[in-house]
């Protein structure tokens, strides 16, 4: 990878995600070298995603150039690599630009989607973890109404029009709130000779409330928002199949559908090489200590969604969000800095400052720890803290300039098929995986 | 296609470009049926494309989604539709999405890269006319950099540093300017591993002077400016072959480069079907008379870049330009209500406005008809002709907003690779055309 070796021990971090990122900034110009490693040059800011997948907002203004993060950080080094796999014993990773030794390996290559084993799902539903996977959303749901004007078939139609968003966790909620707003203030001027009413969004949860990280009253709130919003709503319902066509449940409910959105699992992303007894096999995620350690390996860390640090309040680890990843970056940066210098690092204290989700135009719902409320209130506070969650200025102004234009105009300009989705032979698919 | 008859006569209008929306604008509610067709479901503004290409500006911001200008239109269709065939004789078009019958048929396909039969510099090199393909060049510069970092073969990493830009036209000037101002403020910063001072830009015109459409003061102010920046300019050069690793030229120079970007030549985008005396066949552009209408067909006409209307003052037809198109565009949307209420169309003429190209920071060039400038005014004039060009009050904030950005900041942010254009096997390539 032609990275020397300086006169500093040397931490190679995998993902420049939150926690990465974290970490990495935490570690600027501190006696140590820092090697950044990830499979895009880009940073992105995925709690907005969804505006992206729906046309609020446009991809580059959620995305930042990792290099110009980093920039004038001395002794740093960033590659656009893919980890192949990780040598623990030898201190060395293997990736597709080459090998790299390490004195020490922070992996925080955070979360994807997990079907829980089932291809047919994968294959034909819709992810919305990356920015590219969020750019297929917003080719297909626009697509699919061109192709809806196309048609006589009544059944054809519904079904292009049949949105069904698997899991009701708060990217599931509000893909389903910002896809109700489309149909409300948008398709029917865009789409003036289709019956735009006859659009349907179902969202499936399995458990007994959406948002059910969240509070009940947050679940409660969420779910009449959802509903005064026109959206379907069933709770206890597990997906068990989709063929591109039908969407079967647990249940005898089934949904005929061209776009099934697939929120409904998350998994660690894994890298190979790890000891079997490293990690939790089901959800390919990382088990480490209250100083992230990589059970078993001294010289290894994770942090974020990829780790699972086990304690009493938290015994399936901390929530797979922003938070949690960021705190435990900046820790483990002091920590590294504590560990090379002998010193005893601190155990990892999660402070919960609370979630939020977003369900539409003056609807959210906020919980603090101490506080928990809802509607126009919230919603102000969810913008203001997305906004002021962005990195650098010019993000922040010009997401902060498209919602004004959005509020004030009750529209959604970067509604582009850029890259189409599908092909128009309606039969191969572009890789979401680019 | 799914397009009911109603009581008035149907004009088809192939092409959502400059000449198709301005003329698709001037029909609003005219009594007549209107149906637009394009293989994209936006328009874009091409002469800021090279700012996207260089990391500038958003894609987004360039683009407007159709359906949106088209909004509250009478009697007015958009279809996203690629035409196959046009059928003259009777009145009828075949596209992907099925036939269509037409009373008036308006063809406003535009242009597209014109390698003059050379498949091997086809194959090999970068165009850019449209928004995929200048992400793709965002992209390739971009993985260029990131691949020169990871050699220690000095030929490897200088063909990965030498940018070769065929064409001195206004396209190539201004990506050659805004290269050169990557090469100065951003790339050093990005890369402090490497020495961009080798980063070489070559320019390479085929006739004696680049921006040779415009004045012999502007060409040469524009060659100062180029040279002042860094770039090596080459004129009366011909290329004549590039295999990917070494362009030829018709003289014994030559230039070891991974990326080469041909804006040396266009042609019509030509739908099938018409006579063959109805359009010149090596530059596929449709002959026209002064009414806009193809030579040997009473009910289809051709404006914009497709069209070559031949005058006293213009032999060879009009500059392909989007002043031209949208004058063409107007003017025929009041002949065809003229031609349908059996009255007198009235003949094009051609009120040149003028034209401009921008080299790079505060360094442009303006031919007015009376009035030739260059320097920091004509940069100003430049930059608000141009975002006042543009479609949509958010796009003008938000290019707006980047501009002055950028300016203050010497910084471009949108140095994203969002869908790599090499597939890290460096063998295969991701098609150019979606």
């Amino acid at each position: 990878m032609n990275i020397p070796r300086s006169s500093f021990p040397r931490i190679v971090i995998i993902g420049g995600g939150f926690a990465g990122i974290s970490l990495a900034k935490r570690l600027r110009n501190k006696n140590v070298q820092v090697v950044l490693l990830d499979k895009h040059n880009y940073h992105n800011f995925q709690p907005l995603m969804y505006q992206v997948a729906t046309g609020g907002l446009e991809p580059d203004s959620i995305a930042y150039p990792i290099r110009k993060i980093v920039q004038e950080y001395k002794d740093f080094y960033f590659r656009l690599a893919e980890v192949r796999e990780i040598d623990a014993e030898n201190n060395i990773l293997y990736a597709d630009i080459g090998e790299l030794k390490f004195d020490y390996l922070v992996i925080a290559t955070g979360s994807k989607t997990n079907y829980f084993g089932n291809k047919e799902i994968e294959r034909n539903s819709m992810a919305m973890k990356t920015i590219p996977q969020s750019l297929n959303i917003r080719s297909l749901i626009l697509e699919n109404f061109e192709q809806a004007l196309l048609t006589n078939d009544i059944d054809e139609r519904h079904s292009l029009m049949n949105f069904v968003l698997v899991g009701g966790g708060p990217t599931g909620v509000e893909l389903a709130g910002a896809l109700a707003e489309m149909k409300k203030a948008i398709l029917p001027k865009d789409y003036p000779d289709l019956d735009v009413r006859k659009m349907e969004i179902n969202l499936i949860q399995g458990s007994d409330r959406v948002l059910d990280s969240m509070s009940e009253n947050a679940s409660e709130k969420a779910e009449k928002f959802l509903l005064d919003l026109g959206v379907s709503v069933w709770k206890k319902v597990r997906v068990t199949g989709y063929d591109g066509k039908t969407v079967t449940t647990n249940s005898d409910l089934s949904f005929d559908s061209a776009t099934v959105i697939w929120t409904a699992g998350v998994q660690g992303a894994l890298p190979h090489g790890l000891k079997g007894d490293s990690f939790i096999k089901n959800v390919n995620r990382i088990k480490v200590n209250q100083f992230n350690q990589v059970e078993g390996y001294e010289h290894l860390f994770a942090i974020g969604d990829i780790a699972v640090m086990s304690s009493e309040k938290f015994p399936l680890g901390h929530p797979m969000m922003a938070q949690p990843a960021m705190q435990q970056g900046r820790l483990l940066a002091d920590n590294l800095i504590k560990i090379i210098n002998k010193k005893e690092p601190k155990p990892f204290e999660y402070k919960d400052k609370g979630s939020m989700a977003t369900i539409g135009r003056n609807k959210a719902v906020v919980d603090l720890p101490k506080f928990k409320f809802s509607g126009v209130f919230a919603w102000f506070v969810w913008m203001f803290v997305h906004l002021f969650s962005l990195i650098g200025f010019k993000n922040k102004a010009v997401v902060f300039l498209n919602w004004v234009y959005n509020y004030v105009r009750f529209d959604r300009e970067a509604r582009l098929i850029m890259r189409p989705y599908k092909k128009r032979s309606n039969v191969s698919f572009t890789s979401d995986e680019l």
